[in-house]
């Protein structure tokens, strides 16, 4: 299969192999050899064949943001899974179906409420089922303080035959707010220091806690020392985007996922060209619009990846796309034909992911060497 | 089927079906009978069972926003189609596809260029394509303005064999911005007046013409005239949204599409409860974030939808949802227990419909009935 992008109908998400590759491979020669280190976020991809990839061509363990990415790694070997979103008790059933085909299969959670739920569905069932208790490193979302008392709290409302706390996990998610090396080395010391600390603390009163999960793609990739961590998840790391990009830990050359689009007309006197790529095929995040240069809803480049410096996508209907010069100087508006393609770098490739079907996959030549499929739901 | 919502896994997209007919009835019953003057925009729900209730139970005429969307409808059959995206020539080769299989396809263009490329294309076909000039009545995104002189030398780009120009077609998207039923109706008129000025001038000029389509929901549930006018175009009427409420053509209670979401933790200090409805279930939709009221990623209601008054999606991350109350301040902040489930009104229900695989349909007892699939893609 060779397929020449003209040959496609636009809009359709391109996947270039070859720096996906590098990214997997920058991120992976940074953690300490050897062993399962990595637990990869499959939600950017949702895709077995980049899964695969990231494992090192065979499954590994993976981190799972919906209990349909546990089915479907499962069933393609991935045995090894953290479903790293606060477990509600209407998905115990399907965890339970999990565990019984034989899925490794740890969940997380925060409160003693949600630990109660927990050992009440678990009481007299023969399946075990392995917790990390979710700590807040950062303030950002979820989580329970390292050093909070809550935190034995939570750890013996989960005493029970059938659960097994293996440990913390926690994720720096306000790493995408940081806007210097320094910001983000000192990020990534305190989501390690804060899920050692709690680890210790259950250590100290009888708690085994092996388990110490951190991660984020801005932390993965600056964090300095990993003393005491076992496993770092991350996932955008493998595809990038323009936010990775504003955060400062890749360039929109490392940016391995594209939507292609054609353009279908102009408002010259508005400086403006629409394409046929609109939020249906960009998604709506505007991660980009508090960082300090606003990518609109994408950077835009010619059919080949290169960027077109400062041309980028300003406004979206469904099916609509409207490009512009980010100055908004009509004068200097995108004066290409009718059918002309091009590429939208996307401001978070799990967004813009997760309203295509799949992934048409770029060779080093530039033809579409291969489609790999992805899914969603939940 | 009748299926208790506490069976569901969450999140989960819930449809009334109830408030969607009585939706549908509102729009039919201000158009002139007889005949086919609605033209559904499928885009908003891309569901057969939804396409057939606005259609009166059997196929009528269609918009549509991809040819994916042609492909599935004309399957079901719903053969005369509009396909209301400006074309660009690599869907050419699927547009034929269409007509062949039989299906009445009608394509917009709004430029000398397309039109050029579309006969160059059609150049000895056998096949014959309706087209309509988009008219721009508005400002708001693509067109000719109804006056310009472009119009007739798009017409007469478009003199060929195997091309139909059959009229005009224009959407005021500019009536999302209107405030007032004042604004709303003068934003009616000048859309109507401007595609029927449009067709009188390709009509004196030698062109047939008959087709005068028109149609936003805002416009169309708002419109005191429509002489001129053949059809009427629009889609998100059918279930509305907090936009649309916020343009005020709808109250949230007629709103027909949410989110089922489980509470899954608090952060008690920031007044903010977790729940598992993130942007993947509710899209990145900021719709309302320019009208005066700003619900952020949705408005929150108990199980039953109910609206909790004031309690909204402050934040999402992928598969995490933060409710708190639009003040902002902790001490008012969502009390209820790990596991209550809630149900999240759509800013946007096209883009809130386009993140789930089908819908959950709800009876007039609060039990789901049916489960009716939908489908993206291109």
């Amino acid at each position: 299969m060779a397929i020449e992008l003209t040959a496609l109908e636009t809009p359709a998400l391109l996947l270039d192999e070859a720096r996906m590759h590098a990214n997997i491979t920058r991120l992976r020669d940074r953690l300490p050899a050897p062993g399962p280190f990595l637990r990869p976020h499959v939600k950017t991809a949702k895709c077995l064949e980049v899964a695969l990839a990231m494992s090192g061509g065979v499954p590994g363990p993976i981190t799972v943001s919906t209990l349909r990415e546990a089915d479907r790694f499962a069933q393609a070997g991935f045995r090894d899974i953290v479903y790293a979103v606060g477990i509600s008790p209407n998905k115990l059933t399907h965890a339970m179906a999990l565990l019984a085909s034989g899925v490794q299969l740890s969940v997380i959670l925060d409160s003693v409420e949600a630990a109660s739920a927990l050992t009440a569905f678990m009481q007299g069932r023969p399946e075990r089922l392995d917790v990390l208790i979710e700590i807040d490193t950062d303030g950002h979302r979820g989580g329970i303080a390292p050093a909070a008392p809550e935190l034995l709290v939570v750890a013996d409302a989960l005493r029970s035959p059938s659960v097994r706390l293996q440990g913390v996990l926690t994720h720096a998610g306000e790493s995408y707010n940081c806007r210097s090396t320094g910001a983000l080395e000192a990020m990534a010391e305190q989501e390690r220091a804060g899920a050692v600390l709690a680890a210790q603390r259950l250590r100290a009163a009888g708690y085994p806690a092996p388990v110490v999960s951190i991660g984020s793609t801005p932390t993965a990739l600056t964090a300095r020392d990993l003393s005491g961590v076992t496993e770092v998840r991350a996932g955008v790391f493998v595809f990038f985007d323009l936010v990775m990009a504003g955060v400062g830990v890749c360039t929109p050359h490392d940016i391995a996922l594209s939507v292609l689009t054609s353009v279908i007309g102009h408002q010259r006197d508005k400086g403006v060209t629409l394409c046929d790529a609109g939020w249906m095929a960009l998604s709506r995040d505007r991660g980009t619009a508090s960082q300090p240069v606003d990518q609109g809803y994408g950077l835009v480049c010619d059919a080949q990846g290169r960027v077109l410096p400062d041309f980028i996508v300003t406004a979206v209907n469904q099916e609509h796309g409207s490009i512009a010069h980010r100055n908004g100087d009509p004068g200097r508006y995108l004066d290409v034909p009718v059918g002309t393609m091009l590429r939208i770098l996307p401001n978070h490739a799990c967004a813009t992911g997760a309203q295509h079907e799949g992934y048409q996959v770029l060779g080093q030549d530039g033809t579409v060497t291969a489609r790999w499929p992805r899914f969603g739901g939940w």
